[in-house]
This record gives structure tokens, sequence and C-alpha cells, in this order.
């Protein structure tokens, strides 16, 4: 997959090198191009931003230095499937279905933003925009960051083990059972018997019954959505009893 | 504001010293510091992880190194208004309300994972379990960076203009309108004429009506929890006429 960012901060994207991400990058899975998109301003203060029509409180990045930074983009990768992706507030919120839907595309641009907001032209070249969560970021660079990272552990061989991206919470519709490791005991707090019983049964039943209950106390939106086995559906009529005892 | 962060990959919040949140650090109005809690694990070999209880894909963090770190930041600050924080898709979803409340408290400490998951004695520390959103990521940096930009923004004097802050989206509880800079007229497509007017009301009630329409058409479900006026009953009922017609 190639990645390509426009944005004010290149350097940012460096935190990227650490961790899982930057080792794809490093072995070839990934590609991702920094673009400072003030090199492509045609204004002699080589200035970004502007004042809104109409006035208003704050600046908002103009529509030319975008233009030209994704035409040069496109002139250099002629590839079919890409997306070119608008970090917004007003954008579609970004979930695991998203990720994976971004993870089969051969090429992402992200635009990432500052100031106050775009102008409204910019939105004619985007395929999607999209927002994080509804919470205000300074800039589009965390959130392109956080997307990439999501997108990037789904493709082949970049996860150490294969298995794990399909087991994870929100891959599975449901939240993980409590997980415990060594010692057994710790500051008085002891791992549940059934997980160092060596029954192998009875652990299943047990992270599976607990994996339900955690989404039906913390997450019953999930639960509502998710596909139940007649187990689990029993596991849950359980939970309910249980929790409602309590 | 006393940012504490519990991370094994420090380097990665080297990316916050670019931008506004760089400044606020500099400035004083926000201290961060990075605890690598390796450095606290008391195993020969320095392991933060070790294979989950009863089986299971991937490795656990150990419930001593986050303990000892705790520990060793709360002998060095004594404050009352605190906050432990971790990062988990099990966590409350993160909004712009959870930033607010936030920003209030005078230290936030933030517990960042990796591997896949928490021995669950950890969660005995922390005060809150926060989820960025419904996608999974390699690790809780990232997070743990966007809650960081979203707090510290709300910090007095860390944003250039006081205001800005208060009119985003998200903050107003409507979507903001579509925004315009120069040049007028862009490869064909024109500013609205009613913003080039001058006419100060006619721009107020534009711009109000096309956050409204917008917010109409992208989020409903904001709209229905948002405080309207009459002006703004009346606007919302000619866009629903006017999107219906269309």
């Amino acid at each position: 997959m190639r990645i390509d960012v426009l944005t004010l901060f290149p350097k940012m994207f460096e935190a990227m090198q650490e961790s899982i991400i930057g080792k794809a990058i490093e072995n070839d899975k990934l590609t991702m191009n920094l673009h400072d998109f003030r090199e492509y301003t045609t204004n002699k203060q080589r200035h970004v931003d502007d004042y809104p029509y109409g006035g208003g409180v704050g600046m908002l990045l103009m529509a030319q230095p975008i233009f030209d930074n994704i035409k040069e983009i496109e002139r250099t990768s002629k590839v079919e499937k890409k997306r070119i992706i608008l970090l917004d507030p007003a954008g579609k919120k970004f979930d695991q279905k998203m990720a994976e839907e971004f993870s089969k595309e051969e090429q992402l641009i992200f635009i990432c933003g500052h100031y106050e907001g775009y102008d409204e032209r910019i939105r004619t070249l985007v395929t999607d925009e999209v927002s994080l969560g509804d919470y205000v970021l300074t800039g589009g660079e965390l959130g392109a960051m956080v997307m990439i990272d999501a997108i990037a552990r789904l493709l082949p061989e970049v996860l150490g083990n294969n298995q794990s991206a399909v087991t994870d919470s929100h891959s599975t519709g449901l939240l993980e059972e409590p997980q415990y490791t060594r010692p057994a005991e710790f500051r008085g707090m002891s791992v549940p018997s059934v997980l160092t019983s060596g029954n192998h049964e009875l652990i299943r039943q047990w992270k599976l019954k607990e994996s339900i209950r955690r989404t039906y106390l913390r997450r019953p939106d999930m639960l509502a959505q998710a596909e139940l086995t007649d187990e689990m559906r029993q596991m849950l009529d359980e939970i309910t009893l249980e929790e409602n005892e309590n």
C-alpha cells in the first residue's frame, strides 16, 4: 500500500517510525510519502491560509496549494483503487469497518488541515470525509496517524502474529474478557481459578461468558448488533440474572 | 496542568512538540513527563509482558511495572485533582465533553498499552478507562496523543485566539457551515454571493442556516440533541422542505 499525506507538519509523522507501523515501512509492506503543501503555494509569502469570506474567527486553508499538491501526486501514481481522505469533524465517523475497507485500497491520500477549517472547494477533490470522533483537535495530523495505524495493522504480514488482528475487540463484535498474566497472585489479587485449572472446555466457556458480560455491562449497543449463537444467548440470559441480583 | 504518560515508546511523543501543544509546553501552560515503564521491571530480562493464563493469542502487559511506576509518580506529585486514564477499546468513548472535564484537572496520568491487552489487575489503579472510538490500534500512544491534544487546546491561553476553542463543531452542537477564502472564483467554483455582499445580517442568517443544513444532512443525531431557538427551528423547517424537493 502507498500512503501520501498532505501536511504542514511532516515531522509529526516521525512518531510512526517507532512501533509496528515503522517496521511495516522498513519491510516494504507500506510506503509513506509526506508532502508539505506549503511548497505548492504560488503567493510570494507562501501563505497556505487566508481570512474567511463573510467574516468569522480564524483562518481557512486555501484551495490552491492542496489542488496543486494532489495533482502532482496523481501525476506520479496512476493507480485505480485509491481514496482521497479529508480529516474533518463533519465527516463520517471512523470505525473498524472503514479501516478494513481502506486496507484493501492500493493508495490512500490524507489531507490534514490546521487552522479553523478548509475552503469548501477542497471538498470537491476528496472521496471520503472522515472524523475520528466527536472531539476537536488542533489539526488533522494525529487523526491521520490514528487512521494509518488502524489500517496498516490490517495489511498482510504487518502484525507479527496473523491471528492478532482478528481476535481483538471491535473485530469480533464483543469486548474482550478480563485477562491475566503472571504472577497468579499480585498484591492480594488472584487470577480466577478456572484459568489455572487446565480444563480447556471450562476455560473456553468462562472466556466467552466474561466477554459477553463485559459487553453487556459496558457496551449494550455492541451486543445488540452482535450475532449470537444459542450458547451465547444462554450465557447472556444467565448474566442478566446474575447482574440483576447484584 | 501536569501530564504523565506511561509508555514503552516515549519517542513517539516527540510528535507533540510540533504545533500548538509544543508551544503550550514551551510557555509552561503544560508539563509533560514521559515514563518508560520498562525501567520499573524487577525481572532480569526486563520483560513487561507475559503469556495469558488460560491460553490465547498474544501477550499481556504485566501489573508490576505499571504499579511501581504509578507509585513513583504519586510519590513526587501530591495533587488532589488527578485522573489515571487507561486507553482501552472497552473503555468509555472519548468525546468533547470528556475533554472539557479532563481539562479542569491538575494532573492526568495516561497508561498506554501495547501487545494484546492488560493484566486485569491494572484496571484497579485507574480512574477512567477510555476508548478513542470503535477501531483497533497497535498501541495506546496515538490515542493518548489525540486525547492530550483535544484536552490541552482547551487550557487557558493555549490557543492563540481565545474564541477559537468555543466556535468549533462539537462545541456548539452543530457542524460548521461551508466556508470560503480567496480567491472568490477558483477553477470555475464561486463563493456564494451572500458572503461577499457586505450585508452582515444576511451573512449571519446564511451561516446559521447552512450550519443547520449540514448537521441535518450529515449528523441528524447531533441535531436531535441541539438546543434550537425559534429562528433555528424555522430554518430547519425550510431546510427539510428544500432538501425533500431535491
